[in-house]
């Protein structure tokens, strides 16, 4: 059994992985006070390391946030851009930059990206933009991890618990159920696996 | 005969990049003032705008440029990466957001990225990162450009020109001639491509 902190274990996709890790001990953090065993604003360095220094001991971090702005490339604005950038770009290098200091040997990271990137659809552009550039960094510095860690991102295409909500802006798309993208964060987890975009799609 | 505003044409890849476009009127723009035709900051916004309006009718950018900081991951600092995506990331798509404004209809965008993200390297984290983001932006906002206007990246290896001074960080490369990198160029600048990532390696 592992300590594995889920960060975002409220939303859609924090379940969808929750499903994953039921052999863990699983800590859970967010941005609200209410619902999580731990507060964390993942743009925030100080409250970054504030989570790992304060939890101590884990083995795994699995993060399912990253505030992504909507809008045609023409119209969004660079405060729009910049939101998304600092989230789920930044906001999740910076949890591996960190939490390398205090994740235990042999521990490992997931993130999370999404399908966007190479299923574009309109108004996506920052989404897909800054998936590209976490999967490609997870490819990337997977070489640099220390001490047996481990890096993967999981880029799953859109839930069925979802697709009431987006489904109407992805047309021709399949959505899966959260059940199976559990699997890739358990494998993500749980395998040896690194360096990989673990793509769950249909 | 096409007007080609081409940033960073002092540089060893825009001397690449003008290889490719001698049947143009080329005007350059850069860092300095001297030794270019305008200057230009693509970190800053109204630097950008301020050179497109200038110039006024052309038909096809050319972008060589932007600043990389390296260092191991776990040495890169958030200001050292923030360099990087403010320039080589959201300073080439600001470049594009900002100029479709003022291109001419049927015109082309040509972004630089690096080999970096699919052949890693220590110390290049966050070129490899900006790298994927641009790569990913260009096949994504393609299907956005309005009025007939193109996007590609340009993804070279290291340049024979280059190799003594990255040749020894670089082992088991193979530097191309700056004249190949020109056709890449030159093919996104005349073909009819777009949303193509142009690699260039031996």
């Amino acid at each position: 059994m592992k300590t594995v902190i889920l960060i975002g274990a409220q939303g859609k996709m924090g379940q969808a992985a929750l499903t994953g890790l039921g052999n863990h001990k699983v800590i859970t953090a967010g941005r609200s006070v209410e619902g999580y065993d731990y507060q964390v604003d993942i743009t925030n360095e100080a409250s970054v390391r504030n989570l790992f220094k304060t939890i101590g001991e884990f083995d795994a971090v699995v993060n399912t946030v990253g505030v992504c702005e909507y809008a045609s490339f023409a119209e969004m604005t660079q405060e729009q851009w910049m939101t998304t950038v600092m989230s789920k770009m930044m906001g999740q290098i910076n949890l591996v930059r960190i939490g390398q200091e205090y994740i235990a040997d042999n521990g490992s990271f997931t993130l999370i990206t999404g399908i966007l990137n190479v299923k574009p659809i309109p108004f996506a552009i920052a989404d897909a933009t800054t998936s590209g550039a976490i999967d490609t960094f997870v490819k990337c510095v997977a070489y640099e991890m220390p001490r047996g860690i481990r890096i993967n991102s999981i880029n799953p295409t859109v839930l069925e618990e979802a697709w009431d909500v987006y489904g109407e802006m992805m047309p021709g798309f399949q959505p899966v159920p959260s059940v199976l993208v559990g699997k890739a964060f358990e494998r993500s987890v749980d395998s040896f696996i690194t360096g990989e975009v673990i793509f769950v799609d249909a």
